[in-house]
């Protein structure tokens, strides 16, 4: 019996790790689109991207919200606790390496959340389902402003190719799969991301063509994210965040 | 002929004047609101907010697009020459001066829109129709706060209370008519803002009686920004969002 219980409260666990890695994906990353609010190069960009801000967060909202306490996991956990992958955390960079990075992410979110609608788990698959057709747009217009911007200019070419440069070796972590997932992937809950590996990297090579860029040189991954090992920039991004909840940790104003 | 032709262009000057000052008023609170994503004290109020800077930034595209092109006027424009009341371009403060300023213009913004719908000018007609939904939601939100905060904990109510007073001496600006104004009323284009002032300050009351609160003691008002004698809040608002575009002026990506 006591194993029994201990089995579930560790498969529960489990369940809880992967909504705050999903959670987390989608909280970093609405936090770094919100810092282009009113620093986007036209206003165009401006409202397309704090419209991404605000499906990132409310996405974020409702992943944290089946694994806890939302605003507690928000504002109240370290960064050690967080479990983002690392390309979500990268800063903004320039315009391009913004629109790589949401190219990148995109892509895969649009093609796990796909399959997540699936899952055997009701709130999983509930958020996905409604999540899935805002993450169809995101990835939409990532592709256009790939294009747009490596079909352009040759600033803007420039630009696009560091971008995807830059972000390159933070692809590996998206694909790479742990005890623990393998253990949720086992029971329905997750999807296994390597099943989709060749149709991400088919989905950005047709976009790369058009947008007249080659594809970037693998490079050495860099991994850790979803056990915790994050970059420095998280801690930048998290302490601006979390300052003014945890200056009044109990003010209900 | 000559005079005529100069009445038209008299005309034309002041009508692209009376959307700057709307444009004007929706794009600076929209900035400032902007700059709550990420620092609100919880997720759903980091929700609320950047919904609302999304709603003002959109309706300040589309009334500055009627005045000329949107993204040179937010972006290329002198301080001198915004148009916004003081009211919109004072800065947050904590969240109870954030909601006062919010709940002070978007009961003038909702009672206005409503009228200007009916406006002679098309576009001005149209823009208001559309955003009339949108800000009388923002009003509600506003409302809603004023009464959970002023009728609230002991310090939820000191700050709902001073961040009124603060916000106090920006109302009559509102209600301000000068000769531009009168000429464009005269023409049906502009709505007069004294024929809803009475209804302004009893939606007002209601509200502060509702939260628990007095209705401000009127102090001495503070008057100019249609003229473009601004604060020197306003300076350092346009400074990091004007930073991007003015850098790369010609920057097609």
């Amino acid at each position: 019996m006591a194993t029994a219980s201990l089995d579930v409260r560790g498969a529960d666990e489990a369940r809880v790790d992967y909504l705050l890695r999903l959670g987390d994906d989608a909280l970093i990353l609405g936090q770094r689109l919100g810092e282009w609010c009113g620093h986007a190069p036209a206003l165009e960009v401006d409202l397309s991207l704090t419209n991404l801000a605000l499906d990132l967060i409310g996405q974020a909202t409702h992943l944290l919200g089946a694994a806890g306490d939302a605003d507690q996991l928000a504002f109240h956990r370290d960064v050690l606790d967080f479990r983002n992958c690392l390309l979500v955390e990268q800063p903004n960079g320039d315009f391009g390496r913004t629109i790589a990075r949401q190219l990148l992410f995109s892509t895969w979110q649009h093609l796990l959340y796909q399959r997540l609608s699936e899952s055997s788990d009701q709130a999983l698959r509930e958020i996905a389902a409604k999540a899935v057709k805002e993450v169809a747009y995101h990835y939409e217009l990532a592709s256009e402003w790939t294009v747009r911007l490596g079909d352009g200019t040759d600033e803007s070419t420039a630009r696009m190719r560091d971008g995807l440069d830059w972000c390159w070796r933070f692809v590996p972590e998206l694909f790479e799969v742990d005890a623990l997932l393998e253990g949720l992937i086992a029971r329905g809950i997750a999807v296994d991301p390597r099943k989709f590996e060749d149709e991400y990297r088919s989905a950005l090579a047709a976009v790369l063509a058009d947008a007249k860029l080659d594809v970037p040189a693998d490079q050495r991954p860099i991994l850790g994210g979803r056990r915790g090992h994050h970059s420095e920039h998280l801690g930048h991004l998290l302490a601006p965040m979390q300052y003014l909840p945890r200056t009044y940790p109990d003010a209900t104003w």
